[in-house]
C-alpha cells in the first residue's frame, strides 16, 4: 500500500471524509434513538400515537442537541489549538531560554549532539512560526482541526433526522393512508436494518476497516439496542396491566 | 499563564481529564434523551406509564448504543494510529529514498540548508523509531490515543445512565409511593436543570473555558431540546384528540 493510495481513500465521491464521519455517526444515533421508541412500543403493545409522539419528540430534541453539541465540540477543539499556539508564542517571547532548551531536548532525543544540535536549535529558533509549529507537533502533539463547526453540525443534524426518521416511516404511512396493517413493527425492523447496513458500509470508509465489519457492527449494535428497548416495554407493560 | 499550569488543569481531583470528558458528554446526552421523553409527554399530557416506558427504553437502548459506539470509536482511533505507523515502517524499508526525501523536505521547510540539512537527515534516518516517530508527528500529524476503549465506554455508560435517570426520578417516586402529585414535570425540570448545571460546570474543565459558559451552554441546550419535544407532544396530541 502506498501513501498516496491511503490518502486518496479519504475521499469518496464528492464528499470529504470529514463529513462522512459526521453523517455516519449522526445517522447511527438517529436510527437507534427512534428505533428504541418503536421497539419499546412494540414490546408494550402501545398504540401508533405513542410511537409517533415519542419518536418525533426524540428525533427533534436529540437531533438538535447532538448537532449543537457537535458544533461546540469542534469549535472548542479549534479554539484550544489556537489558544495553545498563542501560549507558545507568548512563551518564546517571555520564557525564551526555557523554550530554547525544550527545542534542544526534542532534537537531542532524536540523536542529534554537539555542534549539529546547536546549529539545528539556532535555525529553528530563528523563525518564530517554525519554532511554534515544531512545539505544537513535537511537544504538545496537537494537530489543527480543519473541519468547520457549522458544517459538521449541519451534516450531523441532516443525517440524524434523515436516517432517524426511517424507523418511524411505516407508522407515518399507516396513519396517513389509514392502513389497517398489523406488521408495522416488522416493516420498521426491515427498513431500519437496511438503513443501518448502508450507514455501516459508509462507516467502513471512516474507520478504514473491512466493509463486512462495518455493516455487521452497525446492524448488531442497532439490533441489540432495540432488543433491550423491546424488553423494557414488555416488562413495564406487564407490571402496569 | 505558564505551561505547567495549563498542563495541571488536565487533572481534577482523582480523575483523569480523559474520563471527565466521557462523563460530561455521556451525562449530557443521557439527560437530554430522557428529558425529551418527559417534555414530550408533558406537552401531550400523556400518563406516567408512558413517561416511564419510553424513558427507560431510551435510557437503556441509547446508553448501550452510545457506550458501545464510544468503545469502537476509541479503539478505531488507536488501531489507525498503529496501522499508519506500520505503513511508515514498511515504507522506510521498501521506499527508503522516497521517505528520506520526505524527511529532507520537512527539515528544509524549517529553514535548514546545505550540509546542516544533510547531517540532520542522516541522524534521523539512522534510527528507524526516531524516523517513524518524526513522520507521524510532522507529516501525518497523528497523535497516539492513550485512553483505553473499555474505560471510556464504561465511563460513558455509567454517566449516561446516572445522569439520564434524573429527569425520570420524580415519576418513579410518584409511582412507587402512589403520590397524587400534579407537579411531576416541574420537579423533573428543576432536577434536570440542577444536573445539567453540575455537568456543565465539569464541562468547563474539559473545554478549558469559563465555568459560567459551560453551565449556561449546557442548561440552554437541554432546555431548548426539551422545549422542542414539548411542542411536538402538544401538536401531536392536538391532532389526535
Amino acid at each position: 500500500m502506498t501513501e498516496d493510495k491511503m490518502h486518496s481513500e479519504g475521499k469518496i465521491w464528492i464528499f470529504d471524509k470529514a463529513y462522512i464521519s459526521e453523517f455516519v455517526y449522526g445517522g447511527i444515533d438517529g436510527a437507534i434513538t427512534t428505533f428504541a421508541v418503536v421497539a419499546g412500543a412494540a414490546g408494550a403493545q402501545a398504540e401508533i400515537y405513542y410511537v409517533l409522539l415519542f419518536g418525533f419528540a426524540n428525533l427533534i430534541a436529540d437531533g438538535f442537541s447532538m448537532s449543537v453539541g457537535n458544533f461546540f465540540s469542534v469549535k472548542t477543539e479549534r479554539d484550544n489549538f489556537e489558544k495553545h499556539k498563542q501560549v507558545e508564542y507568548w512563551e518564546i517571547e517571555h520564557l525564551r531560554e526555557h523554550e530554547v532548551q525544550e527545542i534542544r531536548e526534542i532534537y537531542a532525543a532524536k540523536g542529534l549532539t554537539g555542534q549539529l544540535l546547536e546549529d539545528v536549535v539556532k535555525v529553528i529558533t530563528s523563525d518564530k512560526d517554525v519554532w511554534v509549529d515544531t512545539m505544537m507537533k513535537e511537544e504538545l502533539e496537537m494537530s489543527k482541526e480543519t473541519k468547520a463547526p457549522l458544517n459538521t453540525a449541519f451534516a450531523t443534524f441532516v443525517s440524524f433526522n434523515v436516517v432517524g426518521i426511517i424507523p418511524l416511516l411505516s407508522y407515518v404511512i399507516a396513519l396517513i393512508f389509514d392502513l389497517n396493517e398489523s406488521r408495522l413493527f416488522l416493516i420498521s425492523c426491515i427498513a431500519t436494518g437496511i438503513a443501518l447496513m448502508i450507514v455501516g458500509y459508509l462507516k467502513s470508509y471512516v474507520t478504514e476497516k473491512p466493509w463486512v465489519r462495518g455493516v455487521l457492527e452497525t446492524v448488531l449494535l442497532g439490533g441489540l439496542a432495540a432488543v433491550f428497548a423491546y424488553f423494557v416495554g414488555e416488562v413495564l407493560a406487564g407490571w402496569f396491566t
